[in-house]
């Protein structure tokens, strides 16, 4: 049994990251720190409409301030 | 066929969260938006060590670190 058999992820999630900022249409956001497998920070947000999930560019202005606005509690 | 027999969350998911620094302990953050079914911003971290989901305080100083934290890329 490999540990990717497990559900184990040995790798980075996101091969590319969605540029168009769509944080209206987000449902939630997983934050991933860097870690022995990935070295670079990775979020994945699931969006409302049909639970797609879209990798997110940590670096990026838009996706500072939705995660911003998520920890202020703030409305949509 | 119920809407939570799908899956679908109708109220909050956190009843308390945890007031102890665990930071380091964290494998992954969920961050849950206030919406129709809960009007708090909801914070659900995994934990490395045994994959327990914990709740986190989205008003707490050190919950805010951590996030940023891994916004920032910065090793734990």
């Amino acid at each position: 049994m490999s540990l990717r058999s497990l559900g184990v992820e040995l790798h980075c999630r996101c091969i590319q990251t969605e540029s168009r900022p769509i944080g209206r249409h987000i449902e939630k956001v997983e934050l991933i720190p860097a870690n022995s497998h990935c070295e670079e920070t990775e979020i994945i947000a699931t969006l409302k409409k049909d639970g797609q999930e879209v990798c997110l560019d940590p670096e990026a202005p838009w996706v500072k301030k939705v995660i911003q606005r998520i920890m202020a509690n703030k409305k949509r």
